[in-house]
């Protein structure tokens, strides 16, 4: 008869074996006791990577980072109580973003819960419906039938978190004492294993749709001259590759979020229209320019005039494209919704359209757009430290491999106006899924372990919140630069209608906080640079890509010149814009 | 015809209003869009005493002590998306400390969700099983019945949060924009107001025994010579005195955990045991005095020594009440549940039963006790920083009207052990809900925003783990001392099972971090105080309690050297445990 630690040991080393047999072999643990078998046992694993991350809202959003870089699943640990509900922002963040975790919390056995024992809380469907699955683990137990049991489901909780939509799963691990695991065992991670690689491989497929059932949509586009192209925040290579394809066969123009992974790269960039925020801000523009047919991918894009602007659209033929089956439509006026694998759809309609050719329209969406680039990088010659110019600055000097991930609520948007289309092979990313301010420093640096020359752009607020997360650079040894733009508050706040309600503005929504972040930096180890103009801009970001560790550098700016400038970019660029509609195009494409 | 905005004002003022009329006027708010109505009205309204805290997590618990200190309920507010999953931690803390919390999310209208638009998560039941009531609001509209509804949901969230056992209640309010309410509207607070204080009152009752009921109680009360009372956590002054009362009558020692309030303050203390958890860590003390009866009263306290103690009783008689109706009760041996109040259940026996004789039961803990605080306070002895040490010190010198927060895990564990009953007038308080080392910083600073001379001490990484919540103490200019215990780790791993696996003991376990806490301290406004030697730790609390503003005092300790210490003065007590067990008691009290 095995001792109690023997059949723990079995149990939970069968889960951890199996857990890197199936791929997931990376874990953010953070300490505590009641997890203490799971955590021995992953160290001791020869193929888990293990990290530690003390605070674990910081380590939740640090393995979501993990998982965008790696675009696969990764591991938490955590011990019993509101540990476990620290994880709660970023599984919320990585089930909208539609990003696999797998959640493992330690728990007391059946007797020591609701009885007031220490730390013992209803762990039970503790993320509601955050976690896509739930488990309630069986307590170990010495039975062959047990190690097949936990094998099986360490392989079901990776393919149910792949399987779309993509997203965190729960395990909870009822465990009773003793719980140190006996690492003296034979065969440690071996028992319950079968004789080949995997206890069960999951395969998991991705909805196609058959050429007859696609007809009337092919119908659509091949009768259609005036259709768009709308692309949000997504992911896949070949995606980039396809939609650029098929744009230029259907002659449609492509309007691309920043987190499309279409505005950098080497595909063809032609058809690109990475100035749509400020072109939508005209209202002439929305008014005479109407697409026939609008096609869809990916999340909603951050533009808000993008989404105005598809509202006003009821005549059009929306469609639509979720591989993952679900219903990322906020303007309400989709007319069709397929649910097929992008790549898969992109193909399809290629294959079965005929070449078109170039139109007026989409003529005018380019040469549109090519006005709106000439004007936004004309801010260059805006001497303060505006913030949009961090990005116009950004562009030209970031390496061609570099990662860079925006924070919310501002940065993300001054992406959208001011970092256009280039040639480098950049990924740029964000926590689009809830778009909170939390838990961004932790994620930039979860991908910064993974990807060379990570560069985050991030407000002060959202700094401060995840200012935590920068414990993880300085014990592990991380590479990243980071560039705070400081307008000491809430800078988006001044772009909307609560700037006017002067009585209480600064107090609820300007709040600053004025902290002097130089010292926390220094405490994690970091090098803090506070620039004056942006020749020290441009010399501090250089100097901290080919330096090693945390590097911090700060560009303070101020959010009322900020609207100001942002504002006076806007309506320079729809003067310019007015008149080529005046001039050029009269009532030509006015919607009947 | 109303505008909207007179609609949403009519609707959230009326909410507002009614809210202070019941007694909640207090709202810890962090900044956010969606929630602007509720914001800006609360800003406005004339007795709301708003207060802003940035980070949700850390504005959560911030509440929670100001829950806790004032002993009513306390709102806070913010906006939709993962800001709200971020108060699930402290959520999760007062559910299980049973304090009242009104937390109100603001939402995006049932248009908005599900369908990928920004910071719109599903907010129907956000916190599961950890609020006691949740309310989806209606959408404002335009009806006098709207405002009625409002009023009384305002009311009824009060009333369900103090009610047995209180706790948070979650209201979530969809709002469309426009969102700036109209503060020149007529009779801005008076609306739906009908002419009484409030729109409803809320009376709660607290549960009560007849005397007939408890005969077979005060039966078994009557009959028992060896009884023990065991007080964990517990808020009610009144208690304090009857209990003490009723252990008189009786003659039943009181085991008196160090959140009981029974430690301190001019009641009577010749009987109270405060040595407890050093005295049960002797086997032989355990197998031969054994109680007939034990009457627990609040949470379960926190000594391991008392909690196997008691699950070794099992032919005794075992009272729990808990006016409350829960289930406080890990050991499993409880023979009598009553769900009656405390105090009303103490009256009744003193009441019912007459007065006992001393007994040389009583006698022996009394004795006991006091071989046992004699070698405690030796440890004065020991001239390096020890972490016991911090509490006999404390004890000399804290104010006599201080409050005394205490962090998890160690130090609830150490004052348990070496701060001893006294005359002062102390609140000693802690997070014993779900025990956890998170969000210890803003629920103290909440309390010291109450209370004057409120003295903090905490571990290390339970500081690192809210560090964020400094920033309250910085903008709303609040008194405190934190003293940090910095063992550079998790110090109780240190006595537990795992720190014989040395393997990856320091890795997950002792977790050292190497932080220099002053630089942080520092950006917050704090002074910050690295003691050498007691002298020094004695000069420095001295000044931080007569100044103002956020004092940090440092105490650098060795984790190994601290259990050696812990073990020395355990070993020591044991030994002169058993020669008094050997020489005066024999077997005397040995259980047949």
């Amino acid at each position: 008869m095995k001792s109690t630690n023997n059949t723990l040991t079995s149990y939970v080393a069968s889960f951890v074996d199996e857990l890197v047999r199936v791929g997931v072999n990376d874990v953010i643990i953070s300490p505590g006791s009641r997890s203490t078998p799971m955590a021995i046992l992953m160290a001791e694993h020869p193929t888990m990577n293990v990290t530690i991350n003390i605070d674990e809202r910081s380590a939740a959003f640090y393995a979501l980072g993990v998982a965008k870089a790696k675009q696969k699943p990764v591991a938490i640990l955590c011990t019993s109580g509101t540990a476990a509900a620290n994880y709660f922002p970023a599984i919320v963040e990585a089930f909208n973003a539609r990003i696999p975790l797998i959640v493992l919390t330690a728990d007391r056995p059946h007797e020591l819960r609701d009885v007031g024992a220490p730390q013992a809380i209803d762990q039970n469907q503790l993320y509601g419906n955050f976690a896509k699955w739930f488990v309630e683990m069986a307590i170990p137990e010495d039975a062959e039938q047990m190690l097949k049991y936990v094998r099986t489901v360490a392989g079901r909780a990776a393919g149910k978190a792949m399987s779309a939509p993509a997203g965190p799963v729960h395990l909870n691990f009822p465990f009773r004492e003793p719980l140190v695991p006996n690492l003296e065992m034979n065969n440690l991670w071996g028992q319950g294993r079968q004789e080949r690689t995997k206890h069960v491989n999951i395969l998991v497929g991705k909805p196609k749709i058959d050429e007859d059932e696609i007809g009337h949509i092919v119908s659509i586009v091949k009768n259609v001259t005036k259709g768009l192209i709308v692309c949000g925040a997504h992911d896949d290579h070949e995606f980039v590759d396809v939609v650029t394809q098929l744009a230029e066969k259907l002659q449609f123009p492509i309007v691309a979020d920043p987190l499309s992974q279409l505005r950098s790269g080497e595909h063809s960039k032609s058809l690109i229209i990475d100035g749509y925020d400020t072109i939508l801000r005209n209202p002439e523009f929305c008014d005479v320019y109407n697409p026939e047919l609008i096609i869809r991918f990916g999340a909603m894009p951050v533009s808000k005039a993008l989404m105005q602007y598809i509202q006003k659209q009821p005549k059009a033929t929306q469609i639509v494209v979720d591989g993952d089956g679900g219903w990322r439509e906020p303007t309400l006026t989709a007319t069709e919704m397929v649910y097929c694998d992008e790549v898969e759809f992109c193909n399809t309609l290629i294959k079965m359209t005929t070449e078109k050719d170039r139109s007026d329209w989409v003529d005018t969406w380019v040469h549109i757009n090519n006005i709106v680039k000439e004007s936004s990088s004309s801010i260059e010659d805006e001497q303060s430290l505006f913030e949009g110019r961090v990005f116009t600055e950004l562009q030209e000097i970031i390496p061609r491999d570099a990662t860079l991930f925006v924070g919310n609520s501002m940065p993300i948007r001054d992406l959208d106006t001011f970092f256009t289309n280039n040639e480098k092979q950049l990924k740029i990313m964000g926590n689009r899924g809830a778009n909170g301010i939390d838990g961004i420093v932790s994620t930039a640096l979860g991908v910064s372990s993974q990807n060379p020359h990570t560069i985050l752009v991030i407000g002060d607020l959202s700094f401060y919140h995840d200012l935590n997360g920068l414990l993880a650079a300085k014990q592990h040894h991380l590479d990243i630069t980071i560039v705070i733009i400081n307008n000491d508050g809430g800078g988006i706040f001044s772009f909307l209608p609560q700037s006017a309600e002067e009585k209480h503005f600064e107090a609820l929504f300007g709040t600053p906080i004025g902290l002097d972040y130089e010292h926390v930096v220094n405490m994690y180890g970091g090098t803090f640079n506070r620039v004056k103009n942006w020749e020290g801009f441009r010399t501090a970001i250089n100097n901290s890509i080919t330096s090693k560790g945390l590097s911090v550098v700060e560009v303070k700016t101020d959010r009322k010149e900020n609207v100001a400038i942002h504002r006076k970019m806007w309506s320079k660029v729809s003067r310019e814009i007015n008149e080529l509609i005046k001039k050029e195009y009269g009532n030509a494409y006015r919607s009947e």
